[in-house]
């Protein structure tokens, strides 16, 4: 019978449920098993910087690519260091794999002090322990006899949860020998689903639906992660009602659509925006995550007795829970029902005018002239990755062309993680083109802050030839935290950086036109027109300067948010002074005065 | 009665017992009492580029200053991505003070969906849980009333134990006012000893040192960490015994002393310093840290009948335990006892002469040649931080000038420590500089494979205008992983980096005078000679470049010793097959050899 090793069957499988590219770091605790990477027909390496970076990587392949990303750490230095990006895609709800080689059974067993350990007979497990409660299911692989399902059950978990699970693996293990005829049967990635819930869930939206006069629709970003993007789209066209997206979520359905009114965050929006969605007599809410940075802090005013929650796994209709249903089936199996013609007239909803900024006139870039030029640079097809900070609140307001696949880490904020992410993003976005997949750039908009946090992977993207579009938005350090607290205090400064040296550092093949500085409107103008940048060959770099104490309107407003209407809002709904000292006054001295 | 906030409390007893300065990185749960930090007389803030190089930061802080170094966070993005730095300095026994700013009580309570949490009714609360098991205490305030306690314990716990500790605080807390009063009686920091067991302690090893013709005695590791390097050195001084150091003890005591004999790591070592160590009838070892890199993969062969061990907090005297002491008041009290004039005669040992490298005429820079080179380089009062890999292994055969500060993780052994631990290094010494101690220089010795991975401290160093002295030794690589195994594959190759746009890129003042790179030994010695390298006035750099997989002869020894003797010796001790698996052997097909 013929045998592969265990740490070959691991990769085979992995790659088998559709991952092509491999993130990580070496250390002597994985590097056996590396070598069957390398073995696994049509599966590839990439190495990170460091062990965070390759979580951020292997996290934004994920997103674009719809299968999970996969890293392998090694023993305790490497697997804690990714640990605060395991916990963002957990949060996130983005397919992790994370393999860790670990030392081998008989060390472990006796307890033996080696190097990346603790104490003098140390617990190799114990970090094992620290990514409980952030991951879903873990395989603490023990035994070649049960290791196979092991691995099988996890991969599974995956898929069926959304989220990050760990494969613990001894290097001494990863070396025995299983039947290679296990790679046939392949892992059931399909989730159980109770179809007669799921049939009455269907009906009573239906019955919903034919009693509603203005129906509308929330896509929010659970709709992406349990692969059911396509089915909410059909959705949104079939019953031609107005629909709304999130920070999270916006550019899963095209914003071109007729039926688009725009990103319906709460009281802080677009004018006009939230009275649509008021006006709404139901409200279909699909893949709710409702966060506060997806919510302009808790005040979008949802009505349950006239609301529908999609959720990944149940279904509530005006109040009423349908457990054990699936996103996914269940959109299905509703567009499947919905008559042809839409039940509803489209009202065109016409918006008020949208806020004139009254820094119009000036020459120098500013926040509110920065995110619709932005918008407009996009092309369908392009990957935008927006880091959270001055990004993703100034990007709100912009309808994106059609086939936008934006992707934030709002939710979570790690900010650095987008710099990372979109070294995964544009693998993905490449590997799934080479598959006849949208042609498009991968596109990353930052702040300098953020991007010095994980600046090394920018690195790596040079290494592999890839040709990422970087834009660096340079106001001189943590803006959003300027806003919030002490807004000329030293530690809200970052280095001073000189970032025409950064592709040299890296020896990109041609710094000189690929990197550019923008510092007037006129400026940017100009770089947006460039050929190099319009469709980078290489990593292309754009430094963009803006005032340090500039923000998007809505970041001020939301921050004003904090304050008053979302205490009174969450006061509202029973959450006692939930929000109590947080949006508050100071000057910075002892003795804060609460607002 | 006067009342401070309880975050201004914090930071004046964290200055109380020594700190000067706090690293981390700011976020909006922890932007309010930073601020207190500016209130606080004496006190300083370094922010840092990212969370794991601002606990790396803070342990080369600890590790130089002698009092914990101390670290700010905010709520799960910030803390998790720390915890392999708090890992580290657990396991090798560093004092560290991880504060961390959570959400505010009323959001915990309510479990508000609040962006860096997880879940839908997120526990705010279990990222608390990741770092158990990788900390000695923690204070998980909620309560003004007895917070200050709280605070008080583990940092008292902090300095007992040695090791790393967290405040957990709560934005809305850290607000609230407490009696300025509770500062007034300083924090006790004083162990528990068991004098009649110390006394008792005492005697053995007075009687024991009586009984003996021919003791020695190696100082090891947690001889530094529990400040008893004094005491050791005393100890050396009144026995006039021959004394070794270890990897991580190097130049706790002076190698300068006639009583040197050198480095005794196990089977691999300088000719005859092993055989030394075995001739000795009476064995004293301070501090013992048996780490399988501390010790030649666990060869070093130690007879528990004719040796003393002083621990920490307890003394085995000839397989005889004294518990409950402490290792700087037990030998303060042994050194008491001792006569003025040595009981023993120094037998002046005479090594065999040092191996002769057979690469001695080659003129590009080789690893033999290199690290006796760096090594007359010191001068009394340098800061040596030596990275995990090539350098430590190279730098064991030569024995330091007098008063040269060394420091190294190889226990923990997670590359990328050294360069944040720089940063932090070098504040320290200056701040004991300032108060009366040495002049030195801070000089870091690292890889290229370990420098990228933390990287952009570097440039917080030259924002805050340090001036240490970095060598990078080029190899193109992972030169260590190389050696165990895959020496050509490519997840053991790097970013290709050029050096010469990383002092620029960070905006320091003098990059054409502060870098330098030698590639031949010719080269490297006329860049030694050069004063603004000799005294560096600015962060200086300097690239070695070396082949790709030249290594110290030691190394390539200590991992042929994982094949054979290890085990040998392992099997032995009753290790049974303990290192199975792991020197091994491989073409890294699959179907790995095992040797």
């Amino acid at each position: 019978m013929p045998r592969i090793t265990l740490g070959r069957y691991m990769w085979e499988r992995i790659h088998q449920v559709g991952v092509d590219t491999i993130f990580g770091v070496p250390g002597d605790f994985n590097l056996q098993f590396l070598d069957s990477i390398f073995h696994t027909k049509g599966l590839k390496w990439v190495g990170n910087q460091n062990e965070l970076n390759a979580a951020y990587a292997a996290d934004g392949y994920a997103r674009i690519k719809g299968v999970p990303g996969c890293l392998v750490t090694t023993h305790g230095v490497g697997e804690l260091s990714a640990l605060n990006g395991i916990a963002g895609a957990q949060s996130e709800q983005v397919k992790l794999i994370h393999v860790v080689g670990q030392t081998t059974r008989p060390m472990q067993s006796n307890h033996l002090m080696i190097h990346h350990s603790i104490g003098q007979k140390p617990d190799h497990r114990q970090y094992d322990r620290a990514s409980e409660g952030l991951r879903f299911a873990a395989a603490r692989l023990w035994d070649k006899n049960t290791a196979p399902q092991e691995i099988d059950r996890v991969i599974r978990e995956c898929f069926i949860q959304s989220g990050p699970v760990y494969i613990f693996l001894p290097l001494d293990l990863s070396a025995e020998e299983v039947d290679v005829d296990l790679l046939k049967s392949p892992i059931d990635l399909s989730p159980s689903i109770d179809i007669a819930s799921q049939d009455k869930a269907v009906q009573a939206i239906q019955d919903a639906l034919s009693s509603a006069q203005k129906p509308a629709i929330l896509i929010d970003a659970l709709a992406h992660r349990f692969n059911a993007a396509q089915e909410s789209r059909t959705l949104v066209s079939k019953l031609k009602a107005p629909f709304f997206s999130t920070n999270m979520s916006k550019g899963l359905v095209d914003e071109v659509e007729e039926t688009y009114v725009g990103l319906w965050n709460g009281e802080i929006g677009t004018p006009g925006v939230k009275e649509a969605a008021h006006s709404a007599d139901l409200m279909l809410i699909l893949g709710y995550l409702a966060a506060d940075t997806n919510s302009s802090g808790f005040s979008r005013k949802v009505d349950p007795s006239r609301t529908i929650f999609i959720h990944p796994f149940e279904v509530v209709v005006k109040g009423r829970t349908y457990p054990n249903t699936h996103i996914k089936s269940l959109l299905a199996a509703l567009n499947a029902q919905l008559p042809t013609s839409p039940m509803h007239t489209l009202q065109k909803l016409s918006l008020p005018p949208p806020r004139i900024p009254d820094d119009l006139s000036a020459t120098h870039i500013t926040q509110s002239w920065l995110w619709p030029r932005m918008t407009a640079f996009l092309r369908p097809g392009d990957v935008l990755i927006g880091e959270t900070g001055t990004t993703v609140f100034g990007l709100c307001d912009n309808a994106f062309p059609r086939d936008i696949r934006f992707q934030t880490q709002v939710y979570y904020g790690s900010i650095g993680w987008a710099t990372p992410a979109t070294l995964g993003a544009e693998i993905a976005r490449r590997e799934l083109e080479d598959a006849g997949g949208s042609k498009g750039r991968t596109i990353l908009i930052t702040g300098d802050g953020s991007m010095a946090m994980t600046i090394q992977e920018l690195g790596t993207m040079i290494k592999a030839g890839l040709s990422p579009l970087v834009f660096v938005i340079n106001n001189e350090g943590y803006t959003v935290e300027r806003m919030i607290w002490g807004a000329q205090q030293a530690y809200n400064d970052i280095v001073p950086t000189d970032y025409s040296h950064l592709l040299p550092l890296f020896r990109h093949p041609a710094p000189e036109t690929s990197f550019h500085v923008a510092r007037t409107k006129e400026e940017l103008e100009a770089v947006l027109k460039k050929e190099s940048v319009l469709d980078p060959q290489h990593l292309t770099l754009v430094e963009v300067v803006v005032d340090k104490l500039d923000t998007a309107w809505r970041l001020g407003g939301q921050l004003a948010v904090r304050g008053e209407a979302a205490r009174e809002y969450l006061r509202k709904e029973g959450f006692v002074d939930a929000m109590g000292g947080w949006g508050l006054e100071g000057s910075g001295d002892v003795g804060v005065k609460w607002s």
